[in-house]
Formats: C-alpha cells, structure tokens, sequence
C-alpha cells in the first residue's frame, strides 16, 4: 500500500468567465469543484493506475466534509484528521483570453496537538499495514513547523519504508535532513529551498542533508534523478500540449509507481533506493507527467496515452558523466555501483 | 412576524489581495465568509433591529449547511427547504486599489417538485402564525420560472398579508400581476423590467400590473413611493460614505419596520397599504440604508446612526404633485384619498 500524505489540502474551485475583468460583476459560466492539494493529485492518480492506496490528510470544516465526500465517491481510500479549523479552498477563474487567476486561501491555522495527531495517525498507518511508500505532497499550511515533516519521514525509516517528499522550503530541508529517500521538488523550488546557483549545486546541498536521490522535474525539459554519483536525465515526452497543471503531481505517482513494482517494500539501506531510480523510473515519472498534461484537470491522465509513451524509445535517458562524489552520509564511501 | 424568503442564497466569500492580477497566483491575505442573498441581508437587518423574523429559504449541500449553521449562530429564526443541488458561492475580491470584482455562481438547478415544496412551506408558516409582512428580496436562481413569486404572493394575499417583493426582471412582473402589496426596485432595476424610458412610466406599468404601491431605491438620490395618484420622496442622507452594498436590502428592512409598526397585519385592502407608504415610512427606509452604508459589510446598520437618521429634519419628504391617475386594478376608481 501507497500512503500519501497531503499536509494542506483543499478545496479546488474553478470559475469560467467569458473574460476576466478587475473591479467588475464576473458571471460564473461554469464551476468545478475538486479535491486539491497536491498529494490527493498523486493519489487519485496512483489509485487510477491501480495501486493499493490510501490517502492520509488532516480535514476541517465544511470543505473537510466535502473532500471526504468526494473521495468516498470517488474511491480512494482515506485517512482524516480531524482539524478545529476549516479546510481552505483555492477558486481559480479561467477565460479563453488570458492566463488563469488563482486566488489561495492561507489554509487553517493547525495546533501543535493537531500536528501530534497527523504523526500518530501516520505512525499507526505504517505499523497496521505492509506500506510500500510514503509519500508526502504539497505545501504545509501557513504558520506551521515545517519539523513535521521531518517525523513523518524519520517514521517511515523506521518502519524501513521508501519516503518520496514533494515540498518547498524549509520544510523540504527538514525532509532531507531526516533522510527522506527521494526529494522530488521542482528545479525552481530546488534553487529556492537551498538558495543554490543550479540545479545540481542544489541536489547535492540536499544530498548533504542527508537524502538519497534528488529527484527534479524541469517541465518540458524532462526529468532528473540526482545522487552523489551523478545525473540520469530523461526528456519529456515531446508534442504534448495541454493542462500542465498536477503534471508534477502525475510524474510523482509514476516515479512511485515504478519504484514500488520493482523493490521489497524495503528501504532500510538509503543506497540501495538511490541506484532504484534508474533511467525505467524516471521514464515512468515522464510518461505520467505527459499523461496527465493530457487532461484537462489535476489529478488525472489519460492512461492510453501514458502506456504509448512508456514504449516510447525517444524518451531514452541521458546519463550525465558528472562525477562529483560528495560523501553520502549514509554510504561514507560514496559508491553505489 | 416578518417571513423573508431568500429565494437564492448564497455563501458570500470575500477574499483581500494586495493588489488584484489578472493571470497570476494572489495569496488571499483575509477570508471573510458570510451567509448572503438579499433576503438574508433583509432578515439579519430586522432581527438585529429586534423584529420578529423568520428566513424561508431553499438550501442544499455544504454551502447550504453552512448557511444554516451561520444563521443559528447569529440567531435568525429560518425554515429551510432542502435542495438535492448545492447553494450558491459568490467570491468578491477586494485590495486598496481597484474597485471589488465579484464572480456569481449560478446557483443550483432547482426543481419543480422543490418549488412546490417552497410554496407548500410558505403557505404553511403564513397558517401557523399571525404574519405581519412577507419580504421577497433577491434573484431567482438560473432557469427558475419567475412565476414562482406569483404563487408566494398570492399565498400572502389569500391571507390578507402585505407583501414586500425586491425582485428584478420577469419575476418583479409576475409579482406585480399577482397583486404585491408593495414592488421595491432599484432604479436600473425598475427601467430594465419594463423596458420604461422613466421611473415614473416604469412605476405605472407595475401598477397596471397590479401591485398598490411602487417604492423605487435611488441610491444617492434618495427613495421614492410611487401610487397611481403621484409619487413622494425622500433625499439620501447626506454626507455619509462606506460601503454602499446591503444598503437596499436594509432600507427594505426599514421600510417593512415602519409598515409593521403601525399597521395591523392585514392589507386585504390594497389601497390602504398603499396609503401606508408615507413620507415616514420612506424616511425609516432611508435612515436604514444610510446606516447600512456606514457598515462594512451587507446585512448590519450602525443602529445608533440609524436613531439619530430618523430624527434627521433634512430627511423630509419631497411630494411630487404628478397626477397622472391610472384604474387601480384593485379599486377601479383609482382613488385613495
């Protein structure tokens, strides 16, 4: 089983309007709801293609009961925390003439004993149950230590299971530095979180803090696994337009998806994960990023599509001969090979 | 009792930027949410005024739970008649700089059978208790047949209660034809559902409709009552600026207060309602928009402003000596006097 956890999630409202216009009386042509957040979008998308899953994800208010709902409908398996405050919802207006608003709500203020209830609720998750992956998603809300996630990971190690951490900032620093298998940021998130010139100065200050692989998705130009050996790159899928919106999110759930098939539900040697993200699990997490450009919403890919591009040979990898070893701090040696 | 229906209420969501953007990601500094529609704006007046109220309202899915839960929190007596589509969302979005822009959601598609329910219920609380005034007060959802106004106000008059209709559009004729007590537009509102060059020829064409007396809001210029004998109005208060929205709904609030006051709860005689819209009358409408505007947001008036508004001299009535009497279809001798 995947567990994934989303530390912020939301309530994703779109509005069409026939054209956005400031300070005006905007009719509302179209709205869609959806469950938000970036770990329900790798959810929903592991939980499409097949994958034991279950979602874990603190929720209040009357946009807390809604995502639940619309996760019971829609089947994905979850596990809430109850939180005082109300869930947030992010609206994003859309017209055929201009680039999509979004408007983000803060999210609600969480107690350090709300947090205490997340990590337990993870830890008995990962004591329950034979879990494959952690996953971890998204923003944290705003105000909140960004620690907590630092003790999801050092569970999941405990636990011997492979963690795969999607944030920013700070607390994407305290994910590494808990020894989280897999960082996956994007390359602007990488530069900004380790105030780094380039991406590979960048992987490796996270590399130092104690992570496995640094895995960066740069958008159309493809993906990256980093580890103290060096890069293996593949492109992406070439030709594909669309929605870009949750393709990272899509591209997480392939990389996980890859990486779970092919290992023991087992990650106590860090090393051992590294040399798992090969050229096959980066070329998954490209043909689900591809996949999910495809379709018009997050958290969805076209599966047709995702299975035409994993035959794709044009998504070959490149490997990057850039042999700077740092010491891996879990493999003082340094050496994988 | 003042019974108001809120034919389509709404969640009003009120979100603060730094400075509204079309095409980018704006962080919402400040969420404000609170129970909206003109009729919820009308009812919250009344109540804190200290009236006897009671909201009827068509309610469905979390936003309408969350209406509800907001209403008893405040303390507003409602009936609800549950909807299978959700109510309404409207978010504005305001900074420091440009006017608010608001984006209106539809509303929910609302069925003939639970249009039936509405009318079913409303027939039952104006059996159930002695009803001093039925209040109308906003849009009707998308695709309803605005002749469902007609069936509430013909249920009010079956049982010789005056009823208060501020509606736009078809639904303001059909309430005039079925013989509203008083029709209470605002000016645009008024010229768009008559297709009328003038306020006094659009307020003579619901009259021949049917409805005894006209009340027009007129914003900054004041308010006007309008009969077939002729017309009396009183100036805006002057001097007073803040947020003009709400100040409608609680110059209805007004206007039904200083009705409920000092009539007995009976208008099976059209013409002695229309008798009743005097220049006082008018003048409690005024202050009550007025002390909504000192406000910031719809649904509340600064009651101290609104006391001292009422004992304003400036507040007096302008009578328009225009005699361009029409048959009053309720009292074919078009006289009142």
């Amino acid at each position: 089983m995947i567990l994934v956890i989303t530390p912020n999630p939301a309530v994703d409202v779109t509005y069409r309007v026939a054209e956005q216009r400031i300070g005006e009386t905007q009719r509302v042509l179209d709205v869609a709801r959806r469950p938000g957040g970036k770990g329900l979008n790798v959810g929903r998308v592991l939980h499409t293609a097949g994958a034991s899953t279950r979602a874990l994800l603190p929720l209040g208010g009357d946009a807390g009961r809604w995502i639940a709902d619309a996760l019971d409908e829609f089947g994905l398996a979850h596990t809430d925390v109850p939180l005082r405050g109300a869930t947030r919802t992010t609206v994003t207006v859309v017209d055929d003439v201009a680039h999509p608003t979004m408007f983000g709500e803060p999210g609600p203020d969480v107690s350090a004993d709300e947090w205490t209830a997340v990590a337990a609720t993870i830890e008995r998750a990962l004591s329950d149950e034979p879990v494959d992956a952690l996953v971890v998603s998204g923003s944290l809300p705003r105000g909140a230590d960004p620690r907590v996630v630092a003790t999801w990971v050092a569970s999941a190690r405990a636990h011997g299971v492979v963690s795969v951490v999607d944030c920013s900032g700070d607390a994407l620093l305290a994910a590494a530095a808990a020894g989280a298998t897999i960082c996956k940021p994007n390359a602007a998130e990488l530069l900004e979180a380790t105030g780094a010139p380039d991406e590979r100065s960048g992987a490796l200050r996270l590399l130092e803090h104690g992570t496995a692989v640094v895995v960066v998705s740069r958008g159309a130009d493809g993906i990256a696994a980093h580890t103290t050996d060096g890069v293996v790159s593949v492109p992406a899928v070439q030709g594909i337009t669309g929605n870009p919106t949750g393709a990272g999110d899509a591209a997480t759930a392939g990389l996980v998806l890859a990486l779970v098939e092919r290992h023991a539900p087992n990650a106590e040697h860090q090393g051992r994960a590294a040399d798992l993200v090969d050229a096959a699990v980066l070329r998954s997490a490209a043909a689900y990023g591809a996949g999910a450009v495809l379709r018009p919403v997050a958290g969805e890919v076209d599966s047709a599509a995702v299975h035409r591009f994993l035959a794709d040979p044009l998504l070959r990898p490149v490997t990057d001969p850039l042999h700077r070893p740092v010491p891996h701090p879990h493999d003082p040696s340094g050496s994988h090979a």
